[in-house]
């Protein structure tokens, strides 16, 4: 039962929050590519980055940053040039950025975080940046967080966006009264499934009051349940990262350890991540349908995802369901190469709602049926469900968990292999 | 500078091994399906396999015989039943299978071991199996060894065999004489390469002699170097098997441990393995070139062989160089995710002879002749290198190590979504 609704306006939909996209000549199509977030007061901030040996200058920038102060008024991104692998002078530029667009907004720099995305090995046109920065600050606005949802993407085929909105209780006097909180958020990408258009970028905001350890706590757990949960091709980026920012303008009280309304608040942020990672997949370069894996039975969360993990990022799987073949064998095999024990005896596989495995043992399925319920399975088709269900069952332990990802068609081949150079 | 020369005989080539392959009517095909290896006497046995949750009924039954007596007679393959998720009746076949085998060639059954390859889910075709066990045994012969490799493949183009001789000391009273000893192997299939086609399997028939322990260890450490480091899709499959025979008929002395004999016979051990396993990579669905990566630099061989592994299997990688694209961010890419810590100031990338990265700085290179050396590298092709070699230093570590791929092309896509039921 969700304890929230959905709501209009994105990252924009939260109180406090303005937000704008535009063409700053950063990328060749002359598509928007320079995005504003911007809260009215100092937010909280929390991020997750990418755990790559290989980073851009504004994931050890923003890292740095959030490890000496968590809190932010602003998150610039830039899309176009990724930033990555450029090295000293790749930092020096993610700084200059930071420290022009401390000026247009007169916002101290240490407030202003970073993310780019676009081709590995360049460096960002900072000239045109910098030309574009008073537009950009004087065009942000309440109702601009679509505009910057357009701005970030790169080869994605939509924006990506959602906002929700519960309510947290605020104890008065005589009497309690349920004051609404809201999150939204935007996102862009699927790890690295673009030539060189390195990244996954993901920004909250939140109008709850939050304490910072607790906001970072919940960001970490959300992205573990969501955007580590996606795969189009397994390729990490140079570039990932999910930046949160709460700041309090919903004047409710300040939820600052576990209990029930940091239980709600957390649960709707989980729920904004999972929606943006499962836009992600089903954007994923070449995909026909998303594929949504839930493991259970297993000892604990961790090994379940990793298993859900591991088969939604089977080749065999995944080429399997492109070619709408209910081939069960893979899933199995994927399922065991996990690196998770389970005894192979007690493995359970459906598919939709086809029993292909119980007990370790084939089980008699009705093929045409099965093969015509992944034929059912469409992105963008009127009145299809773009969705591939596999769950499967290891054990009889108390842990689950699910992944997300997409098939693998002969577009995904074609779109990475002809950016000749 | 190589120690050992290339023979022809493949795994008949060492002393005191017969071969054998023929049409048993496993297949649906009619091609060759059923093969044995016998050696005239008891050897030493060595096995490395699988380690999916999900196996085959054969792999259980080798690794169980294997730890209770390291020796062997015969290694029976068949093709068309992988006999993988058949749960007790499959385990009831391979026992089966031994024991007629075992009358037919009046070698006790503890003293074989078997293999099988096919289609997950399917149980071996235990009757036809049996009928040709006669025809079989009869038609063992020191000729057979191309036959067998035929008669293991499934969706394999060319069969796979390798033979190397090199010599060994025999000290006698008066003078050291250098015997010959003989290495040879036989391999099919890469990972889960086709639908519901499992298995990599290798066989090695060697005529030193070898104490048990050592020739285990051996066979790992080659394992580690050569059948671990090749992927063509990432999928482990549930009947991977490498059996190794030693069986002493070169009348060389016993090699029991380590030493410069143990090292000899061990290097040829790897080269017999990394040839094999390069023919595997070669044989992946839909290849068009082989790709060799070499990383250095690091803390060990293991951190370098990971690294190089996750930058052989990275999609992007693979489908980067499908389309001849020389897209030097994916390899760093691949290389920064591997989940080895180096400094990324310290990376070097060469693609051939291109300097792609230096000191993780981009350098200028020439893109139409990288392109060109990508477009040069073509598999089947006459006075064609059919090879790409990427090379990546992560630091001033002494590990090393090499991994082999093939690239990503719409025929792989092809071939593993075009099963259809």
């Amino acid at each position: 039962m969700a304890e929230w609704q959905e709501i209009s306006g994105g990252i924009t939909a939260p109180k406090g929050y303005r937000a704008v996209g535009m063409t700053a000549g950063l990328k060749p199509s002359g598509l928007p590519d320079l995005a504003l977030i911007l809260s009215d007061v100092e937010a909280i901030a929390a991020g997750v980055f990418t755990t790559s040996q290989v980073r851009a200058a504004c994931v050890d920038y923003c890292r740095e940053r959030l490890e000496t102060k968590a809190s932010a008024r602003a998150i610039l991104c830039n899309a176009g040039q990724a930033n990555a692998a450029t090295g000293a002078l790749g930092l020096q530029d993610a700084l200059e950025s930071a420290s022009a667009l401390s000026e247009a907004l007169g916002v101290p720099a240490e407030l202003i975080l970073l993310a780019s995305t676009g081709v590995i090995g360049q460096r960002i046109k900072l000239d045109a940046l910098k030309a574009a920065l008073p537009q950009l600050v004087a065009s942000v606005s309440e109702e601009g967080g679509a505009s910057a949802a357009k701005a970030i993407m790169t080869t994605d085929l939509v924006p990506k966006t959602i906002a929700l909105e519960t309510t947290l209780d605020v104890r008065g006097a005589s009497q309690t009264e349920a004051r609404p909180v809201r999150i939204g958020g935007i996102a862009k990408g699927s790890g690295m499934i673009h030539p060189n258009m390195a990244t996954m970028l993901a920004f909250v905001t939140c109008d709850a009051a939050v304490s910072p350890h607790l906001w970072q706590q919940m960001l970490s757990r959300a992205a573990d349940r969501s955007f580590n949960q996606i795969t189009v091709d397994g390729d990490t980026s140079t570039n990932d990262s999910l930046i949160a920012l709460a700041n309090g303008q919903s004047r409710t009280p300040a939820v600052t350890e576990a209990g029930p309304e940091a239980d709600k608040l957390e649960a709707m942020l989980i729920e904004v991540c999972i929606h943006l990672a499962k836009a992600i997949a089903r954007d994923g370069e070449g995909a026909t349908c998303l594929i949504e894996v839930q493991v259970s039975g297993t000892n604990d969360d961790a090994e379940a995802r990793l298993i859900a993990r591991t088969i939604a990022g089977s080749s065999l799987v995944k080429s399997a369901i492109f070619g709408r073949d209910p081939n069960w064998g893979r899933i199995a095999g994927a399922a065991g190469r996990a690196g998770v024990i389970f005894n192979q005896d007690d493995l359970q596989i459906k598919l939709g709602d086809f029993l292909m495995m119980q007990n370790g043992q084939p089980q008699p399925f009705d093929r045409a049926a099965a093969s015509n319920y992944l034929r059912q399975a469409a992105l963008g088709e009127y009145l299809k469900d773009d969705t591939v269900a596999i769950a499967v069952r290891v054990g009889n332990g108390s842990g689950s968990g699910s992944a997300w990802g997409c098939d693998l068609s002969y577009d995904y081949v074609k779109i990475n292999a002809e950016y000749t150079t």
